[in-house]
């Protein structure tokens, strides 16, 4: 799925030069982490472990680590505002695989095929519940406003998500719109806060912000690409996930609008009443690749990695800066 | 400034076929527009005809009367709203005129060095006024509903304007919350009535929000790019007036980003400080053409135009359809 297309990133594909540079700041991560999951009712550290030990790339945490160091931040609140972030992010996946009803995550079984879905859902709350714990205890209220407005935000986000789910005739504003507040968000935040607890001017931590909002936009239109075309060892999930779910991404939104009657027909069949027959998936791709819905997801992806790049452009270069710009490069590049 | 771009709109440039198809209701509509700008005031018709038969190309009121046939509405209502939507832009000229200080407006002076500030704000409320009464004669509380909040979201917008004016750390992320209120805001609403006044489904009326939305952004990237490098005749302003009143757009935005800090020296000295010498504005040229600042800002307009046209592309073909379509190439083709 090689797509040309102009601007290309100057930088590696790469999350090696981000996740290097961290490395020390992740170590006191992943201790926070452990240590936090921690409770006599043994089934929290089980679920939990299961799905934090499970290889995540951590990429959110590492931003917030990335952006502390990016803004010259001398103190320790970093660490528990990153264990935080990533708490969040994985009280986001508990809670999405019951919602989604999904037997996969990151290659392994999800979490409520083993201990169910109450064990999901409480444990997503105690994981969000101890996220709040270490933000107080960082004692910054600037981020502490920043992180529970991005929770409130991420939840607002999942409903609107039940609103579209199945619903062929979501546009792209509203698939934006869902993406923005239900992933991006907290790429915004997990950015945000490192200027914020460094107390740098306004104007950088809304630098700081866009990066972290753009390239999480980016972030989606990947994933949701990727879901019908990537390898599936690399997200750990099977290609077709999101069709047999009746997710609407954007390359469904194009490739639905951009189709004739009998096509939306089959997407209508397929994805709203969830008739799903044994080559559907396979003609689901093909219509895509018809209506190029693939490769103008990732041109839109490459427009907001675009606008992440810019928005840090102002930083004097640093190896931090260029290991973020190859971050970008990485998530936009995961898609050939 | 011919900037080569992949994904290129098959369709004409051209507002002609628009123009055509909606010419005996325009017609109409500018009857409505002449009989409301009439009043024993004999200052408020000839200020608002200085600006209203001043050429513009009336846009906004036609893509409200496009949307109303796209809709199949059979009433009359998009008459008075097409004329509404024509006021609130023309009032919205006057005031701007006042805030920026601008001399010229589609080529003549502009109002405000006719008959001064006074005249130009308060013949700008009483437009507002008549928009109102017009939009409340058609009796549709939906599409009430919308123009309202529009013009709420555009005063907004214009605010916001104010607080990013001349602050060169803007970043793509502030500037586009500003354009989409002040501009791409009525482009919305002017295309959501006529859904709205033919009652057809949701989807629908937002699929033609999406698109004058999306459409709205591109045409205000491709209005702030022409301001730096279009020939003055096709905007009836000069080149250059952006950068003379400091504003801050796009191809700013990106230059000052890019740049160095001898560059944002430059920057910060002209548009922050209002400090300009003879050969500033061919410098600024200069340094957006090192960053390809121009370039980049039409390619982000073309990904609007895009997200516009898959707006619609749901919707049936038919002529209309094609002449929106058209209508998107034409705005984003300014630039070449």
């Amino acid at each position: 799925m090689a797509v040309v297309l102009p601007f290309e990133s100057p930088h590696p594909a790469s999350l090696d030069r981000l996740a290097e540079l961290v490395a020390p700041d992740m170590e006191r991560v992943n201790a926070a982490i452990l240590a936090r999951t921690g409770s006599q009712v043994t089934m929290i550290p089980e679920v939990a472990n299961h799905l934090i030990s499970s290889g995540g790339k951590r990429l959110r945490p590492m931003l917030t680590l990335a952006m502390a160091k990016l803004s010259g931040y001398g103190g320790d609140g970093h660490i528990r505002l990153a264990a935080a972030v990533e708490f969040m992010h994985t009280a986001t996946l508990l809670h999405d695989d019951v919602v989604d009803e999904s037997d996969m995550r990151r290659g392994k079984l999800a979490a409520r095929m083993l201990w169910g879905n109450e064990a999901s859902v409480l444990v997503g709350d105690f994981l969000l519940g101890q996220a709040f714990k270490m933000m107080v205890e960082v004692g910054n209220l600037h981020a502490l406003e920043i992180l529970s407005a991005a929770a409130a935000v991420i939840a607002e986000g999942e409903v609107m998500q039940i609103g579209a789910a199945k619903n062929t005739a979501t546009n792209e504003d509203e698939y934006l719109a869902v993406i923005r507040a239900k992933t991006a968000e907290l790429f915004a935040a997990a950015c945000e806060v490192g200027p914020a607890l460094a107390a740098r001017e306004k104007a950088e931590q809304a630098a700081c912000r866009s990066f972290g909002m753009n390239l999480g936009v980016a972030f989606q239109l990947i994933d949701d690409a990727l879901d019908y075309g990537g390898k599936s060892a690399k997200l750990g999930k099977n290609v077709g996930d999101d069709f047999r779910e009746g997710k609407i991404t954007l390359p469904v939104v194009l490739s639905f609008r951009r189709g004739n009657a009998s096509e939306r027909e089959f997407w209508n069949r397929t994805l709203s009443q969830g008739d799903v027959r044994d080559d559907d998936l396979d003609t689901a791709i093909a219509l895509m690749a018809k209506h190029h819905a693939i490769e103008d997801t990732v041109g839109r992806a490459r427009h907001y990695g675009a606008i992440a790049n810019d928005a840090l452009a102002l930083v004097p270069p640093s190896e931090i800066k260029t290991a973020l710009e190859e971050a970008v490069a990485f998530c936009i590049g995961r898609a050939h």
